[in-house]
């Protein structure tokens, strides 16, 4: 991998100018008006593997949007990469808090990134670092330098709970038969403190329907003798948590992987300072489960969150009105050996049974997954390990995720193989919020990283 | 008045067309996209003034909407009745549950309007039982049977707070200097039930917002770590109410008027099914402060309904995503004694008061008014009883209202005359909701009752 350093350097400029091609396209799988923008995108995304090499590429059609599959095989005796990664983006909105449009990527500097930053949807999760793993790919090919057999999986539902790709994946197990699998959709703790992602958390997505009266009624003439939809909401979502913050729904907690305090201890040596991060939050004060500390609460220990709400009049002025329905859209996210299947059906129950009198409740359950750890004495965990030395200096620091890839467990269940989780993206980069960007640096230090991954797990093998 | 029956059944249909042409002018106040609209209604009301006969008829500009002021007088030494009522609508959303487009008015019958009903935004609040009065006028002047003065003052304001009206009467005490005020803004118990309206609660509308982290967040990365706005909305909601759905505002109820047991057994005499007010609703319990009858609880009894309340992802599809901030309209029927703007300290104060750490809260107030009640013994009353004993042949039923019309008391204090509810419309008119509508029966009654008001009332002065 000699000349991968001034290989990127080189290219520094049609790398970047290909990523923003790339995130013009609003490929965003959660709204249908974008339907075409999301194929565009899948096409896009195919193109660019043939170009970096790939001697089969497909586009695969599901009940949903495509799924792009390509490989380059060098030799049958030689091992198997499968790298995943997705072509699809969450929604913008709110648009107004967006300091330049979305899908109209410039590029400026920040704090953090002194070199620049791609701000755009999609920068960094996932186009961006998808992207690192074709212009990875184009360096290898190009120079003969690609070590082992390559395989690519790239899929536009991810931020609508993959619902194909399950079903995919379970009818393509030969096609996608690998040795180990790699991804980049998560992040690093800082450029200097390169990390490895040893753990996810599951999710369990539902969305929730409250009724009371037939129709809107006058709050005057109705206020105070009937349920009022949006007061019982407020009331159920409210009981969902104690007054420790722990949540209420009975079973809840079950089967939740306790830490050793060792572990804990070993979790609080990454570098964290409370008073940046509620700096760079702007906020007094955490807020959380009582007896764990801010890195516990967002990665070992499961979550209950309204993602949104609404009800009623929300419009310009005031309407003295009683909504005949509210509605929330709420999350879990789960910890190892929590069944999200299990945990909505509990949510569901749970949620029902506390309706009072006079309104009926809807739970519909949009999507979930499992959780997931890897083991740090894997092949794969120590050639990605190599690589970072390689390139940061350093050895990665393993890592605990709040974020969820639910297909991960998936991938482990159905292809019998580990995932590694290589992540290039900072927390700060803001992704699923307004203004989410890319670091320059970081993008090209994936780019540069990840050939080595390639050496190095071919080399353990 | 001995030609008014015949003179409604001949013009009936002329009476029906007229009104369904103001109807189709969206006055919506709240709304400012519909600001042309508004003061084209101001000119369609002033316009029918003229026709009905009043000598003098002035549009009066506000820092609002314009007030439509006119007047007959026949004699200085007469009586003069001052008539109110507001050409203003409120929103029609949500359009979807609309079973006719709320500005293009048709007639649909019901089962308690075998004769047909008008269906449209403002029927029957107020648009329609404000023009009663303008062709109960027309009959008057018409067989010169008007027998006292008649003014009118109706404004544009009424559904966002009427908020220039009260300067406007303050200024013009002797233009508006009056015997009695008549307003058509209220209902009636039933159509074979006709009753009085002498009790309004009064009104605090406030907003409030609920702001956590500077941005919206990645529910996975900082899910359980930071303060979410929307639970946190959540719980601050559900703590304004007990478990005995009393409000929890220090203060709150201070000033309550109680009524007692004699009182209350008097209210218990008005025809009321428990079991057809849930089944109209649709609802399996009705819901509400403990040790109070539904009646009691919309009348005599202070209440705290959320009118509306969003924040975070509410499109299509799922989005995993902590809000930045949170928002809700949240309204409060008080009770004769409650001064409104105290009451939107204490709820300010409190809210205020109760924020968790981690987030921040404004509270804005929109707008209040006082409650009111009137005696059943002064002239206006007597008056207004002996015109329905005439038309329908029945003495009505003195009501408390639990709507409010907050200038009601302002009234009451600047001009120093007592105000009579004399309403036409039903609880099931859908009034502030989709379907609004107005029996045509009850539409004609009016017209028919209100000259035996003016009648009655001249004599008994």
């Amino acid at each position: 991998m000699k000349n991968i350093t001034s290989y990127v350097q080189d290219n520094k400029q049609r790398f970047i100018d290909e990523l923003i091609e790339l995130l013009k396209i609003p490929s965003i799988s959660a709204d249908s008006a974008y339907k075409n923008d999301t194929i565009k995108t899948a096409d896009a995304v195919a193109k660019s593997l043939t170009k970096a090499g790939c001697d089969v590429v497909e586009i695969c059609e599901t009940d949903g949007y495509p799924i792009i599959y390509a490989h380059k095989i060098i030799d049958k005796n030689l091992p198997t990469v499968l790298v995943y990664g997705h072509y699809d983006v969450q929604p913008p909105d709110p648009l107004d808090l967006w300091t330049s449009p979305p899908f109209e990527p410039v590029i400026k500097e920040t704090k953090l990134h002194p070199e620049g930053a791609i701000f755009a949807r999609g920068a960094c999760d996932d186009k961006g670092q998808m992207y690192m793993h074709v212009k990875a790919l184009e360096y290898m090919t190009k120079h003969g330098e690609l070590p082992c057999n390559v395989k690519f999986m790239i899929e536009g539902e991810e931020e609508v709970g993959s619902v194909n790709l399950g079903k995919f994946v379970k009818q393509n197990q030969e096609k996608l038969a690998n040795d180990v699998i790699l991804i980049s959709d998560t992040g690093m703790i800082a450029k200097d403190v390169p990390s490895i992602t040893t753990g996810l958390r599951g999710l369990s997505y539902v969305e929730v329907e409250v009724t009371g009266p037939n129709r809107d009624l006058h709050s005057g003439l109705y206020g105070g003798a009937v349920a009022n939809p949006i007061n019982v909401l407020a009331k159920m979502i409210a009981s969902l948590h104690d007054e420790n913050n722990h949540i209420t729904i009975p079973g809840f907690y079950d089967n939740v992987e306790e830490l050793s305090q060792d572990e804990r201890a070993q979790m609080a040596k990454a570098p964290f300072s409370l008073e940046s991060y509620k700096e760079a939050l702007d906020i007094d004060a955490v807020y959380g489960e009582k007896g764990y500390t801010t890195n516990e609460r967002n990665s070992i220990r499961p979550t209950l969150d309204v993602n949104g709400i609404w009800g009623g009049y929300t419009g310009e002025g005031a309407k003295t009105v009683i909504a005949s329905k509210a509605y929330a859209k709420i999350s879990m996210r789960l910890v190892p050996n929590q069944d999200w299947e299990n945990i909505t059906t509990l949510f569901k129950n749970h949620f029902e049974s506390i309706a009072p009198k006079g309104v009926t409740v809807k739970v519909t359950p949009h999507h979930g997954g499992q959780g997931y750890v890897t083991p740090i004495d894997s092949i794969g965990y120590q050639a990605a390990s190599k690589a970072y030395e390689q390139t940061f200096g350093k050895t990665p620091i393993p890592q605990r995720s709040g974020g969820s890839i639910p297909i991960v467990s998936l991938f482990e269940q159905e292809l019998k193989s580990k995932t590694i989780l290589m992540g290039f993206g900072l927390d700060s980069d803001a992704i699923h919020s307004p203004n989410e960007h890319f670091g320059i640096w970081n993008y090209l230090k994936g780019i540069e990283t990840i050939p080595y991954f390639y050496k190095y797990f071919t080399e353990l093998s």
